[in-house]
């Protein structure tokens, strides 16, 4: 384990944030930041903003021109050693002369890890590995769970009372939680490749589940809006279906699919799970279709069904200051559990006040 | 209203610290502390640890001996004007010859607030009022609520899971919160003068109600526990009966409570609300029993009976870091809240971690 000092710190940190900047525009691919430092000075930065766009190394490696050489390299995410939509960046990196490269992480992905800063060793290059590395994984959690698991990242949006309740029994549900909250989702949603929710809330709410915000600049990209429909029950009039972006719907077989394919829907047809559309292989779907990260805005059915099948990764609570009693419905629906000890343990990561709600962040413990 | 200095303030913040060393014992007096400064000395220290002890200034008179001769006082409440178990302070205070006494808060009570402080003016003290006034007033509320409402201050506690459940629906819920959460509502108990619940917390849990913890000492007080049992169906055999301290059972009129009475309970017939024991009355009686706090600890049908007739005036959440699911029961059972603007709107007074669980503090917006 290499050492590193509080400077080396302080440009990984920097680092961290300029790749935070693509949050919104860069999924597909990795968020990545990289500073270039040459002595005492910062003489290039760059991220990496959009799919198809350069690399961070590559922005920030403009940026320093010249004074590239002999510098070192903070990246947040071992450099690519491979022709994607842009050339390797290790390539630019040797012909630039940097001296020293100090990845955070290696590239998630088994067979190309370690490939990159092998690449750069090979030519003489020192480089380094791990460096803030927990909270450069933190960062990518969709990017690597895809790349690892073929499954996206799974987090899970609740807006519930301080008492546990989403909704009223006849479903008035507008509005528990704030405005602050709710724009606050709004980020979730661009953060996200997908948006998924059941056929239930769409029937009951007709949802729009698109990215709005003027403060959120997405680069024109719009989650793909994912409803389990398992009876294709959608109707062709739902109001998603008229805005931009994809929306596709996930159903058993033998469905007839016509109307809603005119509509403007995508339909695939999944095995099914107890006459439902089994989730767990709609993930791998959205993994094959390049999604980091799913955003789930459903009722208590579905995100019970996917808590209790132990698919959830994330659960952001927006929990608002008001008991709304019993004549209500549930954060989880749960059938099946039925004693104590099966309850989910979770690890809270944060709590934040978001206006006069509290955002509590939190992962299912093992 | 008169200018209070940083040191004024110093010395009242010392006070009002004092005067909470007696939250375990002082109920039903209030809590009470003093300190007296001679010059840049404090002279004198005192606060109030049991009814029929010293008052705070006595006890800080004592402390200072000559050195009180025109020295400032600063008390937490307005001192005593009249005999009671003990001779008033005011003729102490100026048998002393103090020079100036600063109380944080008259007198809650309308007949004498104002007297204790207009007997030491005609001294020739000067007199100040306000210092730090809500906090005195938020130390005793409960005091001040039985003196100015004839009720005590209601206070429910609940400890639930992040998605508000209290139990599992067969009644399951040992235990939600952890060991740390536990321990804290013993010094709840500690502070309050009754514990309250429903027959069916008795009939389901067979709890002791008591005040347990080492490093809670009460003087030998222990909490009147209250038991709603309108139709009086606690067991002779309840664990609370064979316990330190005194059991009240309220009932409708026309109960059988002969053989409760022999294991030990006090009974008292109350009117019935909808055949049930009208809470008010009780809470009444309570009052007049110099009960200052009440602590519920009650499943949801009490606690929600609280809510919906606006008699809570605290609520305390420990609120554990676990999803248990839909198959449970609510924080609070409200079956004539049916629209979403019938819910109640909490103003989040603290949140605090203890041990694992949050612990959240909140009131009633009106």
């Amino acid at each position: 384990m290499p050492e590193f000092t509080s400077v080396d710190c302080a440009h990984m940190a920097r680092a961290l944030e300029l790749a935070e900047r693509g949050q919104f525009s860069a999924h597909p691919n990795p968020m990545v930041g990289c500073v270039i430092v040459n002595g005492d000075d910062i003489v290039g930065e760059g991220w990496h903003e959009l799919a198809g766009a350069e690399h961070a190394e590559i922005n920030a490696l403009r940026a320093a021109g010249d004074r590239a050489a002999s510098a070192s390299v903070y990246v947040t995410l071992e450099p690519c050693a491979h022709h994607g939509k842009t050339p390797p960046c290790t390539e630019a990196l040797i012909e630039a002369g940097v001296g020293r490269v100090i990845a955070a992480m290696q590239d998630p992905h088994d067979k190309v890890a370690g490939k990159g800063l092998k690449m750069l060793s090979d030519a003489g290059i020192v480089t380094e590995l791990g460096l803030m590395g927990s909270a450069a994984e933190a960062l990518n959690a969709g990017f690597i769970s895809r790349m690892t698991r073929n499954r996206p990242f799974v987090r899970v949006k609740v807006a519930a009372s301080i008492d546990g309740a989403t909704a009223m029994a006849n479903g008035e549900s507008q509005w528990i939680t704030g405005s602050a909250a709710r724009a606050d989702v709004q980020r979730l949603r661009a953060r996200s490749g997908a948006i998924m929710t059941g056929i239930g809330t769409v029937l009951g709410d007709d949802p729009s589940l698109n990215v709005r915000g003027e403060d959120i600049d997405t680069r024109g990209l719009q989650p793909l809006r994912v409803v389990l429909d398992s009876r294709l029950r959608m109707p062709a009039s739902a109001r998603m279906l008229t805005l931009p972006g994809r929306t596709l719907l996930c159903c058993t077989a033998g469905q007839d699919d016509r109307e809603l394919v005119e509509a403007g829907a995508e339909v695939s047809a999944f095995s099914a799970d107890d006459e439902r559309v089994d989730v767990a292989a709609v993930l791998e779907d959205l993994a094959d279709r390049e999604v980091n990260d799913v955003l789930v805005e459903a009722g208590p059915g579905l995100s019970g069904y996917l808590l209790a099948n132990d698919l959830v990764d994330e659960l952001v609570i927006y929990q608002a200051p008001h008991i709304m009693g019993s004549d209500t419905r549930r954060m989880f629906d749960t059938p099946s559990w039925t004693a104590l000890a099966q309850r989910r343990d979770l690890e809270i990561r944060d709590v934040s006040q978001v206006g006069d709600d509290t955002r509590i962040t939190a992962t299912i413990r093992d």
